[in-house]
């Protein structure tokens, strides 16, 4: 946690206290081991950096004075849609987390022929688990701009009637092995990336993509899992900031 | 599983008829769930790439006979010594696996402050362990040439006497948010890249580091945890392959 993300409700002017007695508490108690007077890094969710500054420290709470006068802008968000077939919840865990991390704001999580029908009752895709998920990735990388979710569990009407209006305008890339071209190189453009389940999009829904406007890139000559081509994808796609 | 390894003491000869029962077996069955006479994707590990024809297909077991006729080369090898800081242990089975997948060939996990000595006795770390999850790795990138993992328990040791023999003539960077360069342009040249613990690395070690030929550079703005940190700098440090 490089962050500490509050609630808007839990804070709304600079000087404000507040207790946390959260797994934010259990983090700043455990890993900060902050002394009395020390200053954090915080920020608001959808709102701006500052720090708290540690008024008290107990077994059961920590008590904060949030300061905005340090205020520093949040890191540059991803100009990207990212479509990804629903990852198994164990993988969805970790792909909601990175994809936060590495500044994904527009997460699209759509079925696909090779998406086990009951990914889409798995706990892990409730809100509050959605949201957990997502703010533990922004605490991670410093950010406080909370990614929007959106599930489509019907392959074809996200495609054929959601998809060309995202695609317009914007750089469209599928990463598929075969029939594709070399991934372009960084550039910082409005883009759509869309991402495969295990075992990959079938031949029918790579052409319905096409169809789309979207273009298959290569990732080379290795099979990469979900969770690792998210990373590579991204930093193939947009120069560093 | 896109590549089945075998031990070169379960086959030698192309044509030779084996019999499987253990987790490879367990994936063919549940995962590929072929018919008899289908190929599958094999490799001799530290060998060649070829393919294997299911023979039968019991409740227990599997029986394949190895082709070599079909024979394709492994995926290029990373030209790359990566040190890493020891990850705790959940995050070193991904890390492992990671590693193997995106081809990393020589691993040195060494010693740092912010490395929890108890990491050390994990059975993680265990030879019978490590090599598991490097497998695990390999299959997934259809790779067989299994990576070099080198323990290191103390860091100066390392970096004093061993350290500026792996640099020298070599591009030798460190990841590190302060005081550094931005990251050079891909390029497929040999390489050491050094990995720090959660929480970065300390001062003197960053010196230290430093003194034996190591530069400093940025990974942007966002702080990445270790396991998506090591995809990033790859992807960043080496041209699509």
């Amino acid at each position: 946690m490089n962050l500490i993300l509050l609630y808007p409700e839990e804070v709304q002017a600079s000087g404000q206290i507040l207790s946390l007695k959260d797994r934010r508490f259990q983090h700043i108690a455990q890993i900060h081991q902050p002394q009395i007077g020390d200053r954090l890094r915080a920020g608001l969710i959808n709102g701006p950096i500052g720090e708290v500054e540690v008024l008290a420290l107990s077994a059961s709470e920590v008590q904060l004075r949030w300061h905005l006068a340090a205020a520093k802008p949040s890191p540059d968000a991803l100009p990207l849609e990212l479509v990804m077939a629903l990852p198994r919840p164990k993988m969805l865990k970790r792909v909601l987390q990175t994809a936060a991390t590495l500044g994904v704001k527009s997460l699209w999580l759509i079925h696909s022929y090779r998406v086990d029908k009951s990914y889409w009752s798995t706990p892990v895709l409730s809100p509050d688990s959605v949201h957990e998920h997502l703010c533990l990735g922004l605490e991670q990388a410093g950010d406080t701009l909370l990614p929007q979710v959106h599930l489509r569990k019907r392959f074809k009407p996200f495609v054929e009637d959601e998809l060309p209006a995202l695609v317009a305008g914007r750089r469209a890339l599928v990463a598929h092995p075969y029939q594709a071209q070399d991934c372009p190189a960084p550039a910082w453009q409005p883009s759509v990336l869309v991402l495969g389940p295990e075992g990959g999009f079938i031949p029918y829904e790579i052409a319905k993509l096409q169809e789309a406007g979207v273009e298959s890139v290569s990732l080379g000559s290795r099979i990469l899992r979900v969770e690792t081509a998210l990373p590579v994808l991204l930093t193939r796609l947009f120069p560093l900031r």
